[in-house]
């Protein structure tokens, strides 16, 4: 079997990542658009327990930490993008990730942190994982979170 | 009638919305380019009375302003939108909000400041409005307008 | 020749720039994913002589020397792309650009920095390089580097 007809939930079942409830659409937008065989999956930002993951690089929160928060909304965005396509076997690229790091103006390991995502989606898509992304400190995300990030996948 | 047929300027005439002028292109970039049926709309700075609207939200200004400075926002990238496609009825979806939010390193009611955008968005455009995005705080914005937004549209 | 027909190579040579080697491509992402006609490329760090370009604009860097490595971080974002391509007249258009200033909570010229980008896109690719843009203030980015720059480009 080609890596290209891998089954994804079967990577995820190996890995033991089980996708959470994707996040309830909130009033004013949606946690995802498609256009044309793109789709764009809004900022998520980090949780824990269901709860906000709260803290800034470089202050309350190391380096590790930061990456682990990064492969949890890694997570939460494939669960999105489950939500949205009804099968995940319909994604053919992960094509781009952008990551906004919650940071001090002296914290520089921004790259290391968003690997916690980039590693994850590598370990559940494959060849369909290999992603463009940004990676940068941010003053502030939404409640406070340490990492906000969004995706854009290209589905048939 | 469906909601697909409503006609945007009934809707911005409904709101007792004007759009102003787009705002001049700048020498080395445009204000909106098109790749096949999608439109990138640049980052539009807040404006209020035709001048940079500055501040920093946890500083000199609140939510509430920051929410109404969104909305400001909003109404600029429609008149670049209209200026962009000559008919705004053209436009089939909103894909894309990207709200930059000029924060101090502590105020994380980003969220709320984008909902200005958002909604007005979700107003004009009804279902063809329901966009994904991402929000977050930065350290600062071009001449230090308060909120700094860009748009991904997908039109016919 | 028409403007359209200009051999960008040539534009290269007459603007007496040399493209470096692309970056090597890292371990859990990669530096350009192309989705259909559209390229993504990840965020650029500036370098100078090889070695990542630190500093903070407002703080140990001007707008002047800003300005210039975001017109390095251009250079970078071609060699990038003429790597992906193996043909930069294949580039029918440079749709976005999306710059990222390492900036201190007062320094307000993100725009003029990233005119070094805008300006270099537009000397290479004539026509075809009017491109929509963002650009603002972070407060860290990977490194320490003073800009990141991220691109996507429209290939035939």
């Amino acid at each position: 079997m080609t890596e290209a007809h891998v089954n994804i939930y079967d990577r995820l079942e190996q890995l033991g990542i089980e996708l959470p409830n994707a996040s309830a659409p909130a009033a004013a937008y949606v946690m995802s658009a498609q256009s044309g065989n793109t789709v764009y999956l809004s900022g998520h930002i980090a949780k824990r327990d269901g709860k906000v993951w709260a803290g800034k690089l470089g202050a309350s929160l190391d380096t590790e930490e930061g990456k682990a928060a990064a492969r949890a909304i890694a997570i939460d965005l494939i669960a999105t993008l489950h939500n949205h396509l009804g099968d995940l076997n319909r994604v053919t690229r992960i094509v781009k990730l952008m990551s906004l790091v919650n940071s001090t103006s002296e914290f520089t390991e921004q790259h290391l942190v968003t690997n916690g995502a980039s590693e994850l989606v590598a370990e559940v898509f494959g060849e369909r994982g290999k992603h463009a992304r940004s990676a940068f400190g941010v003053a502030q995300i939404p409640l406070g979170a340490c990492v906000e990030i969004e995706m854009i996948a290209e589905v048939k």
